[in-house]
């Protein structure tokens, strides 16, 4: 290990509270990942003078700075400008760079704007850190003996594939990181973090590997982390912990690592050579979406049918008028009914329905906000449905996400 | 004004990346609220060194340092042990605050645990920052003349009501707060933040109101601030601003502040009574998604079909199977028939289809990745469809994204 480092991100937009610094947490488990030390982050505006005190500050404590934000083409974009002037290093135009970003636009059918050039101009004797997913370019720059620079742009689907294609292999070539730490994160749904949390209490205080719960978007997470000499070795330290984990919560278990609830689900459909249709409601779309984000899932899932109007549910789905009349849209019969009636419209194997008081409005005594039911129809023609009760604290989105996820878990444990 | 503020986070989950830093950027808007200018922000681990040495920069660049974190009863909270340690007070057991955690801990049936004893240690001189909503305690000190601190809790919840109930009178009554910063944000669709920055160039330099650029999710945003005594004193400061740039850009300006594609497009529908159905293939619900992410969306939604498979295109949008052959689910034609035929099918006044390539597999030297038509069908039963080439730098989640926010806007300048 060569020292530590330390996260510097640029932009103004963070000192307003604009956006919230994912960047930040990205890059520090990363770090942490290729066990390289970092004891601090700095946020700093979009000011020269300001930046400069950071990097002064950051040169005396830390020997590998990543920054974060200011490589657009906008005149309040400054970060290379600005460390060029620090290390007194002149800036000068990359002619590949130029070239690259205006391939890259006419890909697009667009010609480059002539501030897009400024992105071209680096520090002198900085090396290129390529950009595949957008025109800014970073660099890794060893301005002095032992103090490594690197810059990614602030949008964080660029920096995260320049981080992984560049960074790392050259983090890894260099010496920076230590014995590399490796994980398997284990997936459940529908089981409570602090829940989860006191099965499996007693492996909290391990050392190699650790165990550590995480919450996000619903799913609880346990990432199991060993650092050894080869992936091997971490291996046969992660396995006995996962399997005593999966023994303590079977059933909520769905997935590890890059597994979603609609890349399992479809995993198993195509196992079994069966098809998908959905109907929904309050999620107008949702859960299609998110099952057709699984690349080659038009293996499986034939489409289905947004049933925002209850029109749409009786004249496309045979939900019955009556029941409608009678029970309301949000009612167990109703969604049953839009599973079997998507199920028998697309003729797929498999049908879901959804509906549900996603709020803010619409919520009755009877029928709060939350109350969401999904219906499964099944290949044997088998239908059942499911009540939940998600209640009103986290809003619409929230409830409308969990509704999708819920439905996929309880197709999950069908299939 | 007094001076400006920093925030410092303590926390090694904040290193390790296991959270990601919500409380920086609640403090960094309260801060903007309240017209006080805030320059940087610093994460350090629970480490007393190293809080020290933040500290110590802290002070020679700020005036009111805002805390989070280190204040709970486990032996590596430290923030307060560590603040008393470097302005050299020693820390005085507060028995009011012993009380207070005692009755909070009754209340719930438990016993206060010895550790929270810990809580009650504060630096001589230091006034209490009470904690309604848990059991640690801040404090709100000013160890040196001019320099002031203040702790909160890590615990979003608990830190946001301090702040609301204590801190924010505390800053307005000791005249830290100046003349509050009120501002608006326009939104774009369709065109670069580059190309954007061009044409609204020589409004970047302005003092009061400024312009700042801003791109996320693909809208670029344009935020107006203005620092003024009174919203109304800042609306006139803003609205001329304004109105020049939507006369560069009158086309692409699609709102302002909390409006979306999706909000813009139900208001212009139920303002002419109308409705809309979508057809969506290559994004399988998202376009509906988006649109019944608005509260309220019913009045103007019927709902859609997700064609996923040629199977449903046929049979439910009665898309053409010869232009299928010979054309591909790809093209135009595609496109328009399948607007026409969800317009037709749940008869509303306006249909939308999209069709495209999402990638990573599927596409040709002719039909690559990134290649999406959108159709739109009206009430007079005009059609007509527009190509679009997004690319594949970014993936496929992001292209399915700008397909359906294109569809929102394409749809948006037809109404």
């Amino acid at each position: 290990m060569k020292g530590s480092a330390e996260i510097i991100c640029v932009g103004s937009e963070l000192l307003l509270g604009d956006i919230v610094n994912t960047n930040a947490q990205f890059l520090a488990q990363e770090l942490a990942q290729l066990g390289i030390s970092h004891y601090y982050q700095t946020v700093v505006g979009d000011n020269p003078l300001r930046i400069q005190r950071a990097v002064a500050i950051a040169c005396e404590r830390s020997r590998l700075l990543l920054f974060t934000g200011g490589l657009g083409p906008t005149p309040d974009d400054l970060t290379h400008e600005t460390l060029a002037d620090f290390f007194d290093a002149p800036l000068a135009e990359r002619p590949a760079v130029i070239a690259d970003i205006q391939q890259k636009y006419e890909r697009r059918g667009r010609t480059m704007a002539a501030s897009n050039r400024k992105q071209a101009l680096l520090p002198q004797g900085a090396d290129v850190l390529p950009n595949p997913a957008g025109s800014a370019p970073g660099i890794i720059w060893e301005p002095r003996p032992g103090l490594v620079l690197m810059t990614f742009p602030g949008v964080p689907k660029e920096m995260h594939v320049m981080w992984q294609t560049t960074a790392v292999p050259y983090l890894q070539d260099e010496g920076w990181a230590a014995d590399p730490i490796y994980s398997r994160t284990l997936k459940f749904w529908g089981i409570g973090e602090s829940d989860l949390a006191e099965q499996v209490n007693h492996l909290f205080n391990r050392d190699n590997p650790t165990v550590a719960p995480y919450a996000s978007q619903g799913t609880v997470k346990l990432r199991i982390s060993a650092r050894a000499a080869s992936e091997a070795a971490a291996i046969a330290l992660i396995e006995p912990v996962a399997d005593e984990i999966l023994k303590l919560a079977p059933g909520p278990y769905y997935g590890s690592d890059d597994d979603t609830l609609a890349s399992v689900v479809g995993d198993r459909l195509r196992q079994t050579g069966q098809t998908l249709a959905v109907a929904e409601s309050c999620t107008g779309g949702g859960l299609g979406h998110m099952l057709t984000a699984v690349a080659g899932s038009s293996a499986y899932f034939m489409g289905g049918i947004i049933s925002y109007d209850n029109a749409v549910k009786i004249g496309l789905l045979g939900v019955s008028p009556s029941v409608l009349d009678t029970l309301g849209a949000v009612s167990a019969p109703v969604a049953e009914q839009m599973a079997t009636g998507v199920r028998a419209r697309l003729g797929t194997d498999w049908g879901v329905g959804i509906t549900g008081v996603a709020g803010p409005g619409g919520g009755t005594a009877e029928k709060p906000v939350g109350l969401v039911y999904i219906g499964i129809a099944g290949p044997e023609g088998q239908v059942s449905s499911q009540a939940y009760r998600f209640g009103n604290l986290r809003g619409r989105d929230w409830i409308r996400h969990l509704s999708c996820c819920s439905a996929l878990d309880l197709l999950r444990r069908s299939l």
